[in-house]
Formats: structure tokens, C-alpha cells, sequence
């Protein structure tokens, strides 16, 4: 690869990028911890003072009408370059996230090509302009009783993103991830709080960003990435006035707590969290019969165990019918689960987290334990967990609806269809929602029918069939939905649509062609699509 | 007109609509002001309880799933019969509106064509199904390593919304204004809290909607009207756990005070409120040449006294080139001022407010008062005022940002476009910034393409030569902006994206056609423009 690459890989010396610029950390370091052995290792990740997280949104800031001004094609191969050296760091960086994260290698492989993907995703976007939404009203002199000016739209960033990673997928949703990405993509600066939990994969990635910044002769402000110790960089980050939007993926509580901070500050800012769901599975009879419900518990299950749980879109809450063909779901799941080791999580914390919530469902008068499998052989792996609950008694108390991160699975034994739209009802805002039915089954088949609008108003993506860990980098992913799935249901950080929350539409009117933005002016030199008077015209037909 | 219309227009008896149904307010009443004579006047207006006003919101969730199942061709007639039954209440409305908000007979009749035009615009998007934004990756079931599902993406409501309209358009900007007309576009069943300047005004309005809600077979909870006698009602609104979107235009402190009671929610919604902007005008020497001063002086003092200036784009702040050629402006307008008379504002609070904020501006060190014309010969009509200030001192107080609701303006002297950046980048978010310059003017082409960047980020409209006053209601118009113009810059109040601020993506996988919602289904049914793999395909083509 390019000299930008080996630079990056060299530099992993634990100095956090100030404005694309490694600094020492001047507020102390922090060591990375191998969560399979519980061990510390170097290098020292140098943490920032409350004068450099400001050196880097000032940077920001200043960066914001240079890179803004990109055209399509510049900004596209800014984003390239950037997936082409996260490509180039090579081994370096899978065996750094392995160790941080305790996920295998074969997992970190195929993240890192979903974030390099997802970036050349996003330049295809760029290119065509899909997301400016370019519209133009022209100008009606004679209109009585008063002319119309010329109006053109066109949609600009916000300005500089603060973009706070999630553990659980070091690569995905982290450094270099969907949110960054697409705060990119739309041609906002971007500040990253590293995450601590995989601080060298941070900077490692972050390096690789850092240098297509460079060589792509954008000001080095476009992108920074910062470690702190506790919350306190958090806040610092939420409240500076030079960072117009924030997007978080992690737990309710960090995520409401920045949402509080955003809407506190003199001038609020949108904030976009993704933060909690147990993405409900609706089991109705028809997918069971046939001996169906050996497959479906033999998918639920892997789909429940899948790097040991670790997944926004974790199925934590089956609903199964009553009856003997739920009956075989269950025991064979059980089973499964009670043949299931444990994996390392990602951090000690996350694992205690998982053995409370565990703790709490055991100890829950209305619950069942159904099946418990065998801790890992290390630490932070603890044991698979299935439980079983009443339809009735898990409709009666909220906290059977609280997130446990990890392999835990709650099945919620239904007695009918209608009795199923009434617990759904009472069902918090969800990431996802799946149904399996046999949609040849008329009862199946009505069934579906009545609930998918209740499903419809409590989730972002609904699935028929399969389970809801995969979640695809595409045009038509929402990976978002109402509160807690979110913090604002209109915006998804997965797919083709991401970039739009960083996004706001300006008009320009009566404004001569050599002042407007390129994307609006006369004979469509960007080749957008654009909608004229309302209509849409292909690119470059007006 | 039709039956309906007749119902509607005999049926003032000052009965509030809860879920579409005239009930006695029971938290007693108020009487309508005519702010030409301070006279109150009737019929009483009923005040609803928390009882009622939660049987409205109730009312409207359970309307919301067979609402938002319209076809776009229901959808659309439903809006043109509102606009239909709002023509045909006559001069019943017109005379209405005309007592209680003191605006002239043609302004209130300009503003209910604009009004009913603005939800015949609202039916062809619905029509068109613009808003609808369906996306579809078909499924690649060859793709390695894995298979890619079938993902079909669709925008679906929000849910109920509550509007809170502004006093300052009785019919464009309240009870079926932009935002009730863009919330019904988008398939949001809509609670109005009527504004109390003009209760009988909503009240027509509301059961001209209310009888398109019933002629149109939907259920009676799509529609309300409310009234309460001080926040409390707006509380309990904005609080309320079945509304999911909330719609604002009034002062900074209500809306804010909204914002901050919707993020504080257990379950926090998006608000749209449009607050604050004083529209700065920048005038290079350029426009000046040539006498231009005379003409952009005229121009000018119309729009600051257009509608006693209470336009949310009045022009507040007009930037003017020192020098002889920027005095003669200043001159003409201080004249032109001198000779103009008050004519009656909305209500005596908001006459109250225009004397508060002009005195605050007499008695600030750094301004000068250049004119003062006559108040007019009722109550409530203060005289038009104008100041000056020089540049330092205005960008030395954030004070002389502020509005002042009314016919008062403010010229800041400008010593070069250098000094003029550095102002406008101290200055808050606005709804519009206006340029006036000489396009073929070196010097005026260089400082409007240096001001360019500054004003876009700072305002959603940008105008070349004329003034912001009007707002033009067409595809490519925003009336938004960064706060506190709106609390959100993402979103527009007027024109065909108002509609996207209720909507929100869901995402379909697997789904067999038989349970996708129409728009996503095979044969293109409603025949909209798809973006089919990210490619746009005209309607009725995949």
C-alpha cells in the first residue's frame, strides 16, 4: 500500500490525534486490557486535557467550510482513500482489535471489510448526490398577483459531529464506523471519543482516516480522535458550542445522559443515540408445525449465542406460543443453550454487567429458568442464559423489557394472537421486530396482518423470517426506531439514509448562477438528479 | 359549498373539538379581543380539562393506524376537501379574523388562499408519494460469503402530533397552517392548541377540518382543536405519552420552554419550533451606486413595516457600508420611519413587548435612534421605530440580537465586508440572510462569495436582492434555520419538506408481498419513483 499506510501502521505509539496531529496526551494514559486474560498492555494511550479536546473542535470548526466545499468526486475519493488505508494496516490492526476485544479473528476480518465497504458505500452515495435532494422552483415573472423568485434547495452539513464508538463492534460502529462515515459523507468534521475498550484499534484506524485526510489536501481538522478517562470528556464534547450534532451508539443510560447534555446547552444540538432493544421475535403456530420449531431452535439459539450476545439486535425476547409445538421450541432451545459455553466479552464491566441482569431475571418472581450453559474457561465469559415468562406476567412489569447485553434470552409464552397485540402494545421502541408465520396459514396469515402495525410503530426494521443480528450495509437498512431503540426514530445509523441526520436543507433566492452552490446551478454541472417545480429530472437533464 | 361547509360555518358557538366533536369546555371560557378597540367580544370560547385534553390525545392514537393506511389518493382528496371546506366558510372566516387580529381585510384573505394552497400542494406530494422515499435492495441469494436478504425501505408517521400555532398568521401559520397541513400530509393525526388571539378563527378553521375528517370516512381522532387559559395546556401536550412530535411558531421562550419539557420526557420526542430571527440584511456598496440607495431605503421600510412588522422575517438588522453612500440610505429609511404611522398589532401584550424592546434599544449606550413615526389612533399601535449602531458595538452585545416583534429596525454600520465577517460570524441562527450587491461589481462579487459561507451557516434562506418578508410556499422553500430560529435546522416549516419532519424510515426484510405496505410492493402499485439498489427508477417502472 502507500506510504500513508506505513506510516500509519508505524504509529501506533499511543498518542491520541489532536486536528489529524499526534499529541502527547496531557492528561495522563490508560493501558488497554486483553479481556480473555484480564491483562494490561502498552503502549500508554496518552489521555486529553480540556485544552485539547478544544484545539481539536476548534480545528473542526475551522475545517468545516474547506471540506464542505469538496466537490462529489473529491469527497468520494476522500472517503476511498480512507477504506483503502484501514485495508492497508493489514494483520497489525486484526490481531490489535482481537486482543482488545476478545472477538475472534475470522469476526474482526469480516467487520473490517463491512467498515471499508460501508465507506465505498457511502462515496457511491456521495457521487451521485443523493442525499443533496437538489431541488429547483423557478422563477415565474408574470404569476399574478405577484411573481414567484427563483427558489433552488440544496442540503448542506451541520457542521462538526462529535461521534462517540460502540464497544462491541471495534471496527463497525467505532472509530471509523457508520456514524463517521456518514458524518463524513455529508461533509461535516468529525471528533471521535476513542473508545477505551479498544484504544490502539482507535488509533490505528484513526491514523489511517487521518492520513486520506492529508492526502487529500483537506485541512487536518476534519477528523481527530480523543481518549479521556471518565465522562468528563463526554460532556466537554456534548457541550462545546462548535459541535453542531453528536451520534452515540452504546447503553441507555450514556446515551440518555448525552441526549439531557445536548438539549441543556444554549443552543441544543441533535443528538443521535443508539442506545437499547431486545428486538422482539414473534413465534406464531404456523412456523412451528412441521417439526418447524427444531430448525427455528436451532437458529434462535445461534442466533441468541452469537459473539457471546454482543449485538444491538440480539433477539433477547422470543414470543412463543403455548402448546405442545412451543413446548419442543423451548425444551430444544434449552437444551442448545444448556450445551452452550460462554465466549469472552468485550470487557470485564460488560461481563459483570451481563451477570447482573442474569441475577435479575433469575430472582424475578415471574420467570422461569429454563436452561443455564457453562462459563468459558477465562474470565469475563460467562455462562448462556434462557428463561421463560408468562405472557401476563412479563406484560405486568417493564423491567422484563430491560436490555441484558449478551446471551441471555427471555421466552414469553402467548396464548393467541390478540392476547400478543396487547403485551406488543406495551412494548418500549425496539431496533427490530421479527416474525415468523407460515404466510400460507390463514391464521398465520391474519395474525401478521393485525400485528405488523403494532410492529410497524415500535420498530425500525421488521423482519419475516430470520433472525435480526445481521444487519445488512445497504440502501434500505434503518438500523434506528423509536425511543429507547434511539434517541430520535427519523434517522438510521446503517445504510444509504445515515448521512441525512447530518444533514439541513438551505434555499437560495433570486441568487445569480455564480453565487449559487454547484449542485443548483443552470445546466447541472454535478449531473444530479434534481426535482424541478416538484417533478424529478434525471441528472443532467436540467 | 357543501353540506359540511354549511355545518361548519353555522356552528361558531365556541365548543372546542375533541376528536372532531364540539364539547362544552370544562374549565370555564374566554372571550375573543378586538385588539382595534381593546373590546372583548363572542361567543364565549370553552377552556378544556386535563380529561379532555387527554381524550383528544387518545382519540388521536387510536386514530393513527387506519389514518396512516390511506392511499396516497385518499390521503390527497382528504386535504382538498379541508381546503375546500376552509374556502367556504366565506366571510364568516375572513370577517372573524379580521376582528380578532386586526390585520386588513386582504392580508387575511391572501393568507387563506395561501393557506388553502398550501394543503393542495401537501395532496400532490401525497400524490406523488415523494415523501415516501421507497427504497428497495432486491435479495441476492448468490452473494458470498453470505446471501443477501430482500430490504425494502419505506417512511411511515411519527404519530399524533401536537401544533401550537402562531398569532401572527391566524390561518398560514395556525390551526391549518404549514405545520397542521404538513402533519396531515404525512399521515399524523394533529391536535391543535388553538391559539387564544384568534378562538374563533380556529375554531372555524377546526371544523372545516373536522367535517373533511368525517366526510372523509376517517375516524374523528385525526382531528382536534383546544383551548386552555394559560401553559398548562401546552404542558400537558407536550408531556403527553401518546403525542410523538410537537410543532411550534412563537417566541423563544415558549418554544423553548416546549423543547425543554419534550427532551425531558421519559420517552423524549422530536419538537419543530420556529422562535426567533432578526433576518439580517447585508448591503454592499455596490447596491448603493447609482442611487440604488433611494429604491433599497423604499423597499426596505416597506418590508420592516409590512403587517406592523410582525412577520417571523422581518427584516431586524440591516448591515449598511459606512459612507456617504450608505448615509443616504440611512436617511431615506429614517424618513421614510418618521413618516410612517403604527398600525394595531395582534394583541396588547405583544404591543407591550414592541414598547418594551424599543426602549431597551433607546436606552442602549451603543445605538442611536434615527426615527420615530406616530403611533396609530387606536390602542395597541405603537409607532414604527429605527436605529443605528456601529458595528463594533453591536457585535460587542449579543442584546442588540435580539427580536423585537414588530416594525423596529436596526442598521449597523459596516466598514468593509473583512468587518462584516467577523460580525455575522458572532450572530445566532436565523430563518434568512439577505445580500444586496452588484453581481457585476469586482468588489461586491468578492465580499458576496467571502459572506456566502458565513451566511449559510447561519440561516435556512438566502437571498439575492429583495426582502425576506415573503415566504413563498413551493418545493425548494425553507422557512427554518440553526437555533433559535428553529429549534432544529434539519427541518422546514413552509414547503414541500415540511412533511419529512413527521416521518420516519422503517425497513422491511424477508417480507412476502402480501403483508408490505403498498409502496414497496411488486408492479410498483402507486407508482412511485423508487430507488431501486440506490438508482432511482421512475414511477410504475420496478
Amino acid at each position: 500500500m502507500s506510504e500513508h499506510t506505513a506510516s500509519a501502521t508505524a504509529a501506533l505509539d499511543g498518542r491520541p490525534l489532536v486536528a489529524g496531529r499526534p499529541v502527547e496526551g496531557a492528561a495522563g494514559s490508560l493501558l488497554a486490557v486483553d479481556p480473555a486474560t484480564g491483562e494490561e498492555f502498552g503502549p500508554p494511550i496518552g489521555l486529553v486535557d480540556a485544552a485539547q479536546i478544544e484545539e481539536a473542535t476548534r480545528a473542526a470548526e475551522e475545517a468545516f467550510d474547506a471540506f464542505r466545499s469538496q466537490t462529489p468526486a473529491e469527497r468520494a475519493a476522500f472517503l476511498r482513500r480512507a477504506a483503502d488505508n484501514i485495508d492497508g494496516l493489514g494483520e497489525e490492526l486484526v490481531d490489535r482489535a482481537v486482543r482488545e476485544t476478545g472477538l475472534p479473528r475470522g469476526r474482526i476480518e469480516g467487520e473490517r471489510a463491512r467498515t471499508t465497504g460501508q465507506l465505498r458505500m457511502f462515496a457511491g452515495i456521495v457521487e451521485r448526490g443523493d442525499a443533496l435532494q437538489a431541488r429547483i422552483d423557478p422563477a415565474l415573472p408574470d404569476r399574478a398577483p405577484l411573481p414567484r423568485p427563483d427558489l433552488r434547495l440544496v442540503h448542506i452539513p451541520v457542521g462538526p459531529v462529535a461521534v462517540f464508538g460502540a464497544s462491541n463492534f471495534p471496527l463497525a460502529f467505532s472509530t471509523a464506523g457508520g456514524d463517521t462515515a456518514s458524518a463524513l459523507a455529508a461533509g461535516c468534521p468529525v471528533v471521535v471519543k476513542g473508545h477505551n475498550a479498544h484504544p490502539g484499534t482507535a488509533l490505528l484506524v484513526g491514523r489511517a482516516v487521518a492520513d486520506a485526510v492529508a492526502a487529500s489536501g483537506l485541512p487536518p481538522g476534519v477528523f481527530s480522535v480523543l481518549f479521556g478517562a471518565g465522562n468528563d470528556i463526554g460532556r466537554a464534547l456534548v457541550t462545546d458550542p462548535r459541535i453542531r450534532a453528536v451520534a452515540f451508539t452504546g447503553s441507555r443510560a450514556g446515551g440518555r445522559a448525552l441526549m439531557d447534555l445536548a438539549a441543556a446547552r444554549p443552543e441544543p444540538v441533535p443528538v443521535f443515540a443508539e442506545m437499547s432493544s431486545v428486538n422482539p421475535v414473534v413465534i406464531l403456530p404456523g412456523a412451528l408445525a412441521d417439526e418447524g420449531a427444531t430448525a427455528l431452535a436451532d437458529a434462535y439459539v445461534a442466533s441468541l449465542t452469537l459473539g457471546s450476545g454482543q449485538f444491538c439486535t440480539n433477539p433477547g425476547v422470543v414470543f412463543v406460543p403455548e402448546g405442545p409445538d412451543g413446548d419442543r421450541f423451548v425444551d430444544r432451545a434449552a437444551r442448545l443453550v444448556s450445551e452452550a459455553a460462554g465466549n469472552t466479552m468485550l470487557t470485564a464491566g460488560i461481563a459483570a454487567a451481563f451477570d447482573r441482569g442474569v441475577r435479575a431475571l433469575e430472582d424475578h418472581p415471574g420467570t422461569e429458568a429454563a436452561a443455564r450453559g457453562e462459563a468459558g474457561p477465562g474470565p469475563n465469559a460467562p455462562a448462556p442464559a434462557l428463561f421463560t415468562v408468562d405472557g401476563d406476567a412479563f406484560a405486568a412489569d417493564p423491567r422484563l423489557q430491560e436490555e441484558v447485553f449478551g446471551a441471555a434470552g427471555l421466552l414469553v409464552r402467548h396464548s393467541s394472537a390478540q392476547a400478543l397485540a396487547g403485551i406488543l402494545e406495551r412494548m418500549e421502541g425496539q431496533l427490530t421486530a421479527t416474525l415468523h408465520a407460515d404466510a400460507g396459514d390463514p391464521g398465520d396469515l391474519a395474525a401478521a396482518h393485525a400485528l405488523l402495525p403494532v410492529l410497524e410503530r415500535r420498530a425500525g426494521r421488521l423482519l419475516f423470517g430470520g433472525w435480526p443480528t445481521g444487519v445488512e450495509v445497504a440502501h434500505a437498512m434503518v438500523h434506528g426506531g423509536p425511543y429507547p431503540a434511539t434517541s430520535d426514530s427519523r434517522g438510521t445509523s446503517v445504510g444509504g439514509l445515515a448521512l441525512n441526520r447530518f444533514l439541513r436543507p438551505v434555499s437560495y433566492q433570486g441568487m445569480p448562477d455564480a453565487l449559487l452552490p454547484p449542485a443548483l446551478r443552470e445546466g447541472d454541472p454535478w449531473r444530479l438528479d434534481r426535482r424541478i417545480d416538484g417533478t424529478l429530472v434525471p441528472g443532467g437533464q436540467a
